[in-house]
């Protein structure tokens, strides 16, 4: 079984009022030097069977019609390296 | 300006309801081969400066303090190594 992850994030011209909200707040919580913060979703599939070309090219239709609104956001597929790694 | 990728998820322990609702969903929509869906968090947070030791040291308090509830979530940081192979 492999992981796969999938990043969902605002477009870059997309207004991301949370992460505006958490950029603010860090001076006051007394954390300087960060000038943006955007904050999106993460989604980890556990897949049954082996992660070929064919899965990921499943995962990312998936994702595309599923998992992310691509009018306002842009997503990425990846293999868990770190998942897969401990095996 | 380098940008530092803090990702936030459910512990294995804990339920995860929005979770399950995607990977409930995924049959029925014709995406067969997944048994486990996690979501989770995401937030990209652009630095000032150069991100050495210390930085992704204020940065993992910052997230533990602020961006995860340690209680029922772990938390991981790392420098987006896409967003820095592209300068």
């Amino acid at each position: 079984m492999a992981r796969v992850v999938v990043d969902v994030m605002l477009k870059p011209e997309i207004l991301d009022p949370q992460g505006q909200a958490v950029q603010r707040a860090l001076p006051r919580l007394g954390f300087d030097g960060i000038s943006d913060v955007r904050q999106g979703k993460r989604f980890e599939l556990e897949v049954d069977g082996p992660v070929d070309e064919a899965a990921l090219a499943r995962i990312h239709d998936l994702a595309e019609s599923f998992l992310a609104n691509t009018v306002i956001e842009d997503f990425t597929v990846h293999v868990d390296e770190v998942a897969e790694a401990a095996k």
